[in-house]
């Protein structure tokens, strides 16, 4: 088997980024869908994506940056590689290759045309195989919140504690202890008080706002827990 | 923007699918290197990889498993998809995208001409961005081994639990509590006893062999863990 034998279809092939934006409204997980201008299943709803452009992205992740900007208007947000999937049937344009990301952001107050945004566990049937990207990207957003500051990015800034515990809830879809939480979030160290502002919320007396620490923004932050935990 | 206007270069690139099959030996875990036959970096030590073949794979780790059987002759080791490493610079052969995935192996007893096993913090410079596809692969597999079933396939089978304990503190790199070891080991729920077969180790009473289920050799098992875990 020598790869120089082979043909120039074998090893040049469509190379596509797709992004689950996902976030939170309603108490809902919600995905971001944009209705396709063209075809393939021009007019159906999909995930925002495109063609890698080898002129001028400098890696996947940097296509999907630029996808997520000119087709959302989003600009560089915390954005982590999902998965790659591929094959022969996925695109009737040929066999293709996606490298899939997702992104979570603080609910948006207005959407544009064409845009829309839908909960997850009521998605109607997808082109492509999104419909399989997006389940992907649910459970490993679920997974990996209970112990990491990915839930964060779904909260507007500042937030109190309660606020945020409120998302992380939502989010897993089930009750949280509030020591537990605080514990953890102490624990995670990825947040900062915005200093001298509270907010009141209810019968209770005012709570300090928070925000993530910058250097969070673009990383993940995990909590360790080993076999010994 | 209308991706239709792209040139064919800008849609169609290089996709390849690179493999890092690790091992436990010596205590230490190591990476399988083969070297290169051929242009670029010929005669260079590299991960098994190759071209994606549009006409005959069906996916990406289905170029991966035939990868692996061709140039290390290896058969379905349970294989996870680790990451997409992409830009214009990694291949000197053009803007590429390789799927990177990872697999664990018991130690192979023999060695063919070519291959080579280095321990993984002890590597030398490698081709493309081998070195970083390693570092990626080694920390996944370290963060995952602590909460889930992957070591098990480091292990030739049958093992005692001991022997398996071991497995995990050299991949961990630390002692583990061997009563902990049990918990997790039964909360897990991967490993069957082989019926009447045990195995005298030292001065202690023989002990008893396990193997893993069968319907976890392709499937990872993960213990879940909770905020209020």
């Amino acid at each position: 088997m020598n790869d120089s034998t082979n043909s120039t279809s074998d090893t040049r092939l469509i190379c596509t980024v797709d992004v689950v934006l996902l976030t939170l409204r309603d108490a809902q997980l919600q995905v971001l869908l944009l209705k396709r201008d063209r075809e393939p299943f021009g007019g159906a709803l999909a995930l925002p994506g495109g063609y890698v452009h080898a002129d001028e992205d400098q890696g996947c992740e940097d296509a999907a940056q630029r996808v997520l900007l000119q087709k959302a208007g989003l600009q560089s947000p915390y954005l982590e590689q999902l998965a790659s999937f591929s094959g022969p049937a996925r695109d009737p344009r040929g066999w293709s290759v996606s490298v899939a990301y997702f992104a979570l952001v603080p609910a948006p107050e207005s959407t544009q045309p064409g845009q829309l945004w839908l909960p997850v566990d009521r998605l109607p049937q997808l082109p492509f195989d999104h419909g399989r990207i997006v389940a992907t990207a649910v459970e490993r957003v679920r997974n990996k919140s209970q112990y990491s500051s990915l839930p964060v990015h779904l909260c507007p800034e500042p937030f109190t504690l309660p606020q945020l515990h409120a998302i992380y809830e939502a989010l897993l879809g089930e009750a949280i202890n509030p020591v537990s939480f605080r514990r953890k979030m102490d624990e995670l160290a990825i947040l900062e008080a915005v200093p001298g502002a509270k907010r009141a919320e209810g019968a209770h007396r005012p709570a300090q706002l928070y925000r993530l620490k910058d250097e969070f923004r673009q990383t993940l932050r995990v909590v360790g827990r080993g076999l010994n935990a």
